[in-house]
C-alpha cells in the first residue's frame, strides 16, 4: 500500500477504533494473536532465515508476541486504561460551586511504530507498540524494520486476514517513506525501538513537526551490573556463569545486554575462562556485525583497557571481553559507558565500594541497573541501590537484565539517553499509558459521554466517583 | 538566593523529599498553605498593587492556591500517584518463569516552575505547579514573573517560613536567569503557563539540552464556543449574558477566554449590546494592554472582520467585538484563530450547523471547547461533539469556559499548540503525573525497596498485587 494511502486509512480509521466498545476491540487483538499462532511454523522459519535467531528464540519471541497481544486484549476488556473519573457537580466546593466533570483517557490517533531489528516479532510488526497502541484504540502504521523485510510482509498478510477494520493497520517500507510518514499530519505519536543515532534523529524530526508529536524511542544502554566484594569471594563462579550466559544470549543483541559490569578484579580470570568458552554466533546481519566489531575495536583501544577475550584473527563475531579499572573508566566515562550491540563486555575493576556511587552517578540514563550482593549485606547498600534506582528504569537485585518479562509491573525505559520519554514503558501493560489523552467533559449529556463516563456505564470500566 | 544556589539546594534536598513519608511531605504543603492564609491580607493588597485585578478576585485566588496545597496534601497522603504495583513471582507465566517485579512512580527530579503573570497567586509561586511538583517529591525552583516581582518575593518569603525543608523551594528572578536555569543539569523537568511565544522558547531551549527534559507548557487558546441556531432562538439573550460575562471577566485575561464565538447572525446585535455596556477594566500592565490593543487592530484589519463594538478613541482597554463570516474564516483561519489576549470577541456567523464541523477540525488544538444547544437536539450533534472533544482538553454543555474547578476530573490542557504535552494536565489532582517517573525493581530485597512497594506497606498507599 503506498504510504499515504496507509496513513490515511489510518486517519479515517480512526474515530472508529477508538470508540470501538470492549467486545469489538478485545477478540481484534486475540484475533491477530491466534492468527500468528496458526501461523506458527511459516513465520519462525522466515524469521530463521532473515535473523538467524535460531528456531528455540524465535519460537518463544513469537509466544511472547501473542502473549502481548492478549494480555492488552484483556486489558481492554478490564478498561482501567481509560482512567475515567468522575465529579458529581457539588455546590459546596471551597473554591466555588464545581460542575459535573467526567474524565477519561481517549486515544491520541494514529501512531507510527519503527519496528526494531533484534526482535522480529516481539517489537517488530505486531510487536508490544502495535499492541499496546491497538489496546488503546490507535490505528497502527509500522515501517518495516529491513532487516526482516519477507517476515514483516508475512506478518502484514497473517494481520490483514485476521479481521481488524479497514485502516487499523497498515505496513510501510524504506527509510525516507518512514521519516516522510512521520511528518505526515495524521500521525499522532510514533514508537522507536533501535539505536541512539536513528532514535534521535527521528525524535527531532517529531518535534521540528509544525505539529509536534510524542515520540517514544527506547534507545538501549550499557545495563551497569555491580558485583559487591563478598558476592565475588562468596558466589563467584555462579556469577560469571551468569554473566557470561546473558552477555552472549541472542549474540549480545539485546538493549538490556550487561555490557559494563563492575566487579573486584579478582573475578577477571574467572569471567575470561567463562567467556572464551563460548564460540561465535551468526548476528543479525553484516551491518550489525561490522558495528559490533568496529564498537569493541574502538573500545580496546580507549586508554586503560586491557583485552581479557579477544580472538586472534579479530574479525570473527565471537564474545570479547575488556576491562580497565576504575580510575580510567572514570576519566573516560563518556566513550567507555557507549552501547557497543553485540556480545561485547567491559569489566570495570574497582577496590572499595564506596568510590562507586560517584562513578554510577556520572553515567547517562540505563534502561537496567543490577546488584549483586550477599543477603546480609542490604544496610551498606543503601546508597549505592538509590543510585542505580535514580539513574535507570529497572533495577535487579541478584539477577542479569536480558529476559524483559511482560507484565504488569515491567518497567522497560529509563532516563535519556535510554529513551526519550522517561516517564514511560515500552514492555508491560503500562505501555498503553503512551497512546492515550485525557478529555474532561463539562456538564456533558449523557447521551454525548463516551461509554466510559457515563452514569451507566455500559462497558463495566472502573469508574472513580467523587 | 543565586539561581545556581537555588538549583544546586533543590538537587541536593530531591532524594530526602522524593523519600519524605506522607506524615512529612503532606504537612509541610498545609503548612504552606496555612501560611498563605495567615498572610492573606498583606498579600492580596500586594497582589492588587501589581495587578489591578481586585480584592474580590484575588481572595478568591488566594483561597484557589491554598485549596491546592490541600488538596495535594491529601494526594500525598492517599499514596494512589505512587500507581504501586507489584507482581508476584510466577514460575508458570506464559512467557516463561516470572521474577518478583514491583513497579512505582517516584519523583522526577527538581523541577523549574515559570510563573503567569495572569494568576499571581494560583499560576505562581505557590501556584499548581509549584504544588503537585512538591506532592510528587519534587524541589521546586521557581522563576518569578515579572509581572508581580514583589508578591513573588513576599510569597517565597511566607514559604520559606513555613517550615519546608532546605532546598525544596526556591525563587528566582530574571528573564536570562530563568533560561540558564532551563539549561542546568539538575533541572529535571519545567512547567510553564503563559503565551505559545514564550512557550515555544523555552521548549526549545528543553528540548536541545544535552540531556533534554519535559517541558510542560500551557499556552492558551481561542476556546470556541458554537451556539446553535436552535439554542439562539430559544435562549439568545442568556446566552449572550453568559458569553459577554466569560470574555470579560479579569479583563479577558484568560486562557480559557470564550474569544471564539460561532452563533447565528441573529445574535450579533444582542451580543454587541451587551459588550457595549461593559466598560473599561485595567490590565495586567502596560505590556499585556498594548498586546491586546494591537492584537484587536490586527484582527479587526483582516479581509472579512466588521467591527461591532469598538471604542471612538481606539485606545482604551474597553471590551471589542468583531465578526465575520465562516466562509471568511475559513479563508483565513491561521490569522482569526490566533489568541488575543484580553476582552476580544470574535463572533463567526453561520447558517447551518452542518458546515461547522469542517471548520473546527481545522482549528489549532484548544485548551476548551463548548456547545449552546438545547436538550433535545442531542441526538444531531454527535458528530460537532466529537469533533470538539477532539481539538481540545475540556468540553462543556451549556457554561462557559472560565472557571477552572480544581478537582480530580479536571482536564487543563489540549493538542498542541494549546500546550506542548497534550497528554497532560497543569489543573486539578492528576497535574502530579507531569512529575514522577517509573521504576521497577526485580528481586529487590525488602529492606531496600521503597516504603510503597514493601510488603508491609507501612504508609498504606494503594498497591496492585497480581
Amino acid at each position: 500500500m503506498p504510504p499515504n494511502d496507509a496513513i490515511d486509512a489510518a486517519v479515517s480509521a480512526a474515530p472508529g477504533w477508538a470508540g470501538a466498545p470492549p467486545e469489538t476491540r478485545a477478540p481484534a487483538l486475540t484475533a491477530v494473536a491466534a492468527a500468528l499462532e496458526d501461523a506458527r511454523a511459516e513465520l519462525t522459519a522466515l524469521a530463521d532465515e532473515e535473523t538467524h535467531l535460531g528456531a528455540a528464540r524465535l519460537n518463544g519471541e513469537l509466544t511472547r508476541t501473542t502473549f502481548q497481544l492478549t494480555l492488552f486484549a484483556e486489558q481492554v476488556r478490564e478498561g482501567a486504561f481509560y482512567d475515567a473519573r468522575i465529579d458529581a457537580a457539588d455546590p459546596e466546593w471551597p473554591t466555588g460551586p464545581r460542575p459535573d466533570l467526567r474524565r477519561y483517557r481517549t486515544a491520541a490517533g494514529p501512531v507510527l511504530v519503527f519496528a526494531a531489528s533484534n526482535f522480529p516479532f516481539a517489537f517488530s510488526v505486531a510487536g508490544g507498540d502495535t499492541a499496546s497502541a491497538w489496546a488503546a484504540g490507535c490505528p497502527v502504521v509500522v515501517k518495516a524494520h529491513p532487516g526482516h523485510p519477507r517476515l514483516s510482509r508475512r506478518t502484514a498478510e497473517v494481520i490483514g486476514a485476521a479481521g481488524l477494520p479497514d485502516g487499523v493497520f497498515g505496513l510501510i517500507e524504506g527509510e525516507d517513506v518512514g521519516v516522510e510518514a512521520l511528518r505526515h499530519p495524521g500521525i499522532a505519536a510514533a514508537a522507536f525501538t533501535g539505536s541512539q543515532r536513528g532514535g534521535l534523529a527521528l525524535a527531532k524530526i517529531a518535534a521540528e513537526r509544525p505539529v509536534p508529536i510524542p515520540f517514544y524511542a527506547e534507545m538501549g544502554s550499557v545495563n551497569p551490573s555491580v558485583v559487591t566484594p563478598r558476592a565475588a569471594r562468596a558466589r563467584g563462579e555462579e556469577i560469571v556463569q551468569g554473566y557470561a550466559a546473558s552477555l552472549t544470549m541472542g549474540a549480545g543483541q539485546f538493549c538490556t545486554n550487561p555490557g559494563l559490569l563492575f566487579a573486584p578484579a579478582a573475578l577477571l580470570d574467572r569471567a575470561a575462562r567463562r567467556l572464551r568458552a563460548i564460540g561465535a554466533a551468526p548476528m543479525l546481519n553484516d551491518r550489525i556485525e561490522s558495528g559490533y566489531l568496529a564498537g569493541a575495536d574502538a573500545l580496546a583501544a580507549r586508554p586503560g583497557v586491557r583485552r581479557l577475550v579477544w580472538p586472534d584473527g579479530g574479525a570473527s563475531a565471537v564474545p570479547r571481553l575488556l576491562t580497565m579499572d576504575l580510575d580510567a573508566f572514570k576519566a573516560d566515562i563518556g566513550a567507555a559507558a557507549e552501547e557497543c550491540f553485540g556480545p561485547l563486555g567491559l569489566i570495570v575493576t574497582y577496590d572499595r565500594l564506596a568510590d562507586l556511587a560517584d562513578v554510577l552517578t556520572g553515567l547517562p540514563g540505563q534502561l537496567t541497573a543490577s546488584l549483586h550482593a550477599e543477603p546480609d549485606e542490604t544496610a551498606d547498600l543503601a546508597p549505592l541501590a538509590a543510585v542505580l534506582a535514580g539513574r535507570s528504569g529497572r533495577v535487579l537485585w541478584n539477577q542479569w537484565p536480558t529476559g524483559v518479562s511482560v507484565t504488569h509491573a515491567m518497567q522497560h525505559g529509563g532516563p535519556f539517553p535510554a529513551t526519550t520519554a522517561p516517564s514511560t514503558t515500552s514492555v508491560g501493560t503500562a505501555a498503553i499509558d503512551r497512546f492515550l489523552r485525557p478529555v474532561a467533559f463539562q456538564g456533558w449529556p449523557q447521551e454525548l459521554l463516551p461509554p466510559p463516563l457515563q452514569d451507566g456505564n455500559p462497558w463495566k470500566v472502573p469508574q472513580t466517583l467523587r
